[in-house]
């Protein structure tokens, strides 16, 4: 497996304090599903009338567990849920062995909580095309079930952590008619990070009471503007899973009107996505781009999105050199619309291309400065319209081929 | 710009020996554009009657060169024509700026040699976004003139190289009615390599008497198959060019069927692709992507580009790791259709993925052995239909972040 020698430079002061959400508990264990010495397995018990949303990968090599948490997720139903994650092993191109692997997880769990089997949802994160040792996991089960607890939240972020170096987590309070809801959640990614949905696991609890349909369409709505909104390395998962559980023990009911809940997960999603950028592979930077004046929204993703994965752009930002000339390449190959003499460039605060050509206030020196910060803007306007993208990624560094380039052997 | 400490270990045993080709004459001069101490433009003469087809970058911000070309290339006449080429400097985003300099050096050219300003084609390589400094080149063209030698090939590949290692140049000779026609050609390229043909300049030169319909027809196709088939690093250039050259010297005219040298010229595109992908930035390794089973040959040139251009991919090339699990992941994220469990993998040799599955065969020791070998073949067959495609990369190693963190500061 990789080779972590130190915590990304760009990872928070700590792990956040988050608070206890009604209606959930958790719990770890060390299985020893690949990983030695450490936690691999975590298990959330969400309590009766808990809907649960989600979004997930739309590569065409999914894995089974994520088809088997989509199958599951527009189910309704009043009795209790799970979600069990392990790290260590995907179980994804595993044939019929993965199926059999997932249920035979899911059906254990679902038995040692007493839950329909179709309330168990399961996630696996790791090494792709080696059959999961399920054995292992279920071998844990009663252990998982009887250390259950409401504040073990920050063990289970550790728990399902692989290349990660740091756990990630994200809290917000929203108010509501002088009432609290909480949002609290989790993540783990840092490789194969990319263009639908991010490489990785969320977990986000609430004490929000909702219905599925108005938690889904919240989540799928704030989906495309977050974790879909980072890239690392351009890499699209097999395995990619976000689940929203509302577990409703706040009595507070949410509706798609719900303007405040909405933006209190708007901030968790994206807090999250930004920690995934910040513990990309390698990472020394962290970069938004922002692009407005194309000619619609989709377009603006577009050309962002190709900024953001273009290894000329992320070597020269690893670097610290304006090579803005590479930002124009990215838009030119990026197959949305663009209009070379409309285009303008800043760096921060620095115009670097104006309308098509070098800014004739630009220098090289300044710009040069601007770009030994660690977190950096770059802005392309495109001149044509309203549409607007904005998206997330990191530097390309010799850190991430020395990871990548040993994974697993 | 680039520190080049050495020549790529997949480079040929040496510059191969170019026949003269009748009716083009070359020079090369030191105009001190941006480099010291080296040529750095390079011009041809070509014969009255010669006709020039053309194939282009498809970048929204394509350089002034190479929307002057394209306007160009489509012109019949019976005048000769000439190419002039610079690096250093690719005369790209430089707005109203960039298409004055290249009017600048095309003007130039014509009235050195007496042609219309319509049959001089100009390309420009090198940074992005500084204005060429064209009064250079042009105080060189008497002396460009007065040297124009029809051996002079060889020194031409190597005063058109940017980061090249070394310089590329292939020929070919085919037999029509027991006449023999000449095809020789150079080119550049080692980043920046990419989707809608490679980021290079290539220029060809045949004897052949070509129809200009005919020859772009014939290079059109071909270009699909070739230079449009390899990739370093997913980036594309704003300057990409190939010309292809027909003196018509050897008074011997090919026409659509004329298969033998349509075959014998996309030995010499395929050739001189294969070159700059042996020249890909940091490259150690030689990668064919083989795809068949696709629904299309355009899924499967789709699935191709995608593994391809997979850092995760060509991390693990670099790190002689046999990581098919990388392979699955980037043909489930293609867009292409796949299915999982209709998908066999191998690794040279070596069945490593059978139908959705590791092969029961399959020895990991064999494939690690088989990934310590320089040119690498990786097939996949999807198991959907007969759609088929083949495309070229390299590997992504340190040397390629050391090259383009520190280009152009």
């Amino acid at each position: 497996m990789a080779k972590i020698t130190s915590v990304s430079p760009l990872a928070p002061a700590g792990f956040p304090d988050l608070p206890v959400i009604d209606g959930v508990r958790f719990s770890t264990v060390a299985a020893g599903v690949r990983y030695a010495g450490r936690t691999d397995v975590m298990l959330a018990d969400l309590a009766p009338g808990t809907t649960v949303a989600g979004a997930f990968t739309r590569s065409a090599t999914r894995a089974a567990p994520v088809l088997d948490c989509q199958a599951k997720i527009g189910t309704h139903s009043d009795a209790g849920a799970a979600i069990i994650v392990n790290s260590g092993n995907a179980n994804a191109f595993t044939g019929r062995n993965g199926i059999d692997a997932t249920r035979a997880v899911t059906t254990a769990v679902a038995a040692a909580l007493d839950l329909p089997e179709t309330r168990v949802f399961s996630s696996s994160t790791g090494v792709i095309g080696e059959p999961l040792p399920h054995g292992r996991i279920t071998a844990k089960l009663e252990e998982l079930k009887d250390t259950l607890a409401s504040d073990g939240i920050e063990a289970a972020a550790k728990a399902i952590m692989t290349t990660d170096t740091f756990p990630k987590g994200s809290a917000t309070d929203v108010t509501i008619n002088g009432k609290t809801i909480r949002i609290a959640g989790i993540a783990k990614g840092s490789g194969m990070i990319a263009p639908d949905m991010a490489t990785m696991l969320v977990y986000i609890f609430t004490d929000a009471k909702a219905d599925l349909s108005v938690l889904q369409s919240m989540v799928s709505a704030l989906n495309a503007k977050t974790f879909n909104c980072i890239t690392v390395d351009s890499d699209t998962s097999t395995s990619d899973t976000l689940l929203v559980a509302a577990t409703g023990a706040s009595g507070i009911e949410v509706t798609e009107d719900s303007v405040g809940f909405m933006e209190g997960l708007r901030r968790v999603m994206l807090d999250l996505a930004h920690q995934v950028v910040r513990d990309g592979e390698g990472a020394t930077k962290f970069v938004e781009v922002s692009v407005t004046g194309a000619h619609s929204d989709d377009e603006a993703h577009v050309h962002a999105k190709s900024i953001a994965n273009s290894p000329l752009v992320k070597t020269a930002i690893a670097g610290e050199d304006p090579n803005w000339g590479r930002v124009v390449m990215a838009i030119g190959k990026s197959g949305a619309r663009a209009d070379r003499d409309a285009l303008s460039i800043w760096f921060g605060p620095i115009l670097v291309a104006d309308k098509g050509w070098v800014s004739p206030d630009y220098s090289e020196e300044e710009a040069a400065k601007y770009m030994k910060n660690q977190n950096l803007v770059i802005h392309v306007d495109l001149g044509l319209g309203g549409g607007t993208a904005r998206v997330w990624t990191c530097d390309l560094t010799h850190a991430y081929i020395e990871i990548n380039a040993d994974y697993r052997s």
